[in-house]
């Protein structure tokens, strides 16, 4: 197929490279030179440029913008192709993604390649990123049987794992496991800097793998992490609020000093976490 | 020197090990007669009896028993001993223990080396479990110098770092990095459980290595968590309590669209959390 990248970041590169080896067509749209230059270069595109008119006969296009951007690159898009043309992103939360584009095209399926790494920019594009990943798609009742079967067949080709399923669940499952955790960490981080400097240095200095491990990811991207609560929001403020409930009848066991009852909570937790490792 | 070492499991065998190749005699003690065949054979003791008569003229005798059994263990050898014999343990909550065991023996200094692995048992034992480990002593006024010194050396004969703190100091330090962390990863996966069927599950399909770091120490040994929040109960609390308002904050800048704001306490954190990570 002839496929259109719009943004040609780790996920734009990363898609090229990876759907440019398995045959298509790939036409690369950068707002950048340098960077179109770079994408002939490393083979993430067939062709590239920073105008819009490389468009106009590409079967999908996949646009790989920051989240902020979507919707209006999906505008800018638009003149330029022709009206069976499928479009698609890769943003991290698809509700209010999906609600705006999926109005100004009607062919529009949000998707979220669920793949990355702590790298940015097209210098960080890589090879088989999306391999036994995620890919889910969050068709509308508008959307064609035959267009979400061509982006699962895109999905099949980059070895990821097709899930389709509504935008918003998607957006509830995505704050469950990804940023929630984000925040939760976070709280973490915030409250042990607030502990006195002697104590807070000696934490500092017997600190090893637990703590390393569950402050990590709210210790991250800022940028991202403000990106998820915004476009999130709703979704996020929900699982916020039961994650609370959650810890506070953790506290009251430990300030009612119920051994078993906590053991019990520990004992499931311990038994249902496996399911969320794949 | 001549150390004991009462309970012959991971930390226990472990301490022999290390302790008996830099030249110190080894004596230990099991209740099982089994473990005490095992630390012959794997070269984790000089001598090794079921009975306490074996310590009356150790220098040193390092409890390694579950932190249920310590003062009690402590009770039963006393008798055993010479009266400058000093009394160490290795239990992760040192204020309990060393209020109760330095009324029972003068010459008790609380120890905490912190390392481990996820086995237990005297199999589970292996060399240098301990190196660039911290290694926490927390003397009392009633503390000899010399006695804290022969501590520290064996610590350095370990290879860990040993640091000397009062015991509630280390009790809220390893409450911040260790204890807490526990409790706010169990209410991560406790809260995600009460999802629906169908988000449920593709919220663990989707689930990647953020949520597998935030939710590893949720999900570990019930019976530790158990007993992290039973013999550090008041400082777990206090941690609690001051996380669950950092939770508020972050819950309250989200709700308010408080972007820059949240922003701000993800750049502190990202700042911080290195000094963490040694």
């Amino acid at each position: 197929m002839k496929i259109g990248i719009v943004g040609l970041g780790l996920i734009g590169g990363s898609l090229g490279l990876d759907l440019r080896s398995q045959g298509h067509q790939i036409i690369g749209i950068s707002r950048q030179d340098v960077t179109c230059q770079t994408a002939l270069k490393q083979g993430i595109a067939d062709r590239a440029s920073t105008k819009f008119t490389l468009l106009q006969d590409v079967e999908i296009v996949i646009v790989c913008t920051p989240i902020a951007a979507i919707a209006s690159t999906v505008k800018q898009i638009i003149p330029h192709l022709h009206p069976d043309t499928i479009i698609t992103d890769v943003g991290s939360v698809k509700y209010p993604i999906v609600e705006t584009c999926s109005q100004l095209w009607s062919n529009f399926i949000g998707g979220h390649p669920m793949a990355g790494t702590a790298q940015s920019g097209i210098d960080a594009a890589q090879a088989n990123l999306f391999e036994g990943a995620a890919y889910v798609f969050t068709p509308t009742e508008k959307t064609k049987f035959e267009d979400l079967e061509r982006l699962k067949a895109i999905a099949l080709d980059l070895n990821a794992i097709p899930y389709i399923c509504d935008a918003q669940i998607h957006d509830r499952a995505v704050s469950w496991i990804s940023h929630l955790p984000v925040m939760v960490s976070a709280s973490l981080i915030k409250a042990c800097l607030q502990e006195t400097p002697e104590t807070l240095e000696l934490a500092q200095n017997l600190a090893s793998s637990g703590f390393r491990d569950t402050s990590r990811v709210g210790g991250g991207n800022p940028e991202l992490g403000v990106m998820m609560a915004k476009y999130n929001r709703a979704e996020l403020l929900r699982s916020l609020a039961q994650y609370r409930d959650n810890l506070d009848q953790v506290i009251n066991l430990i300030e009612g000093e119920k051994w078993q009852d906590l053991e019990q909570v520990l004992d499931i937790n311990g038994e249902a976490r496996p399911k969320f490792l794949n």
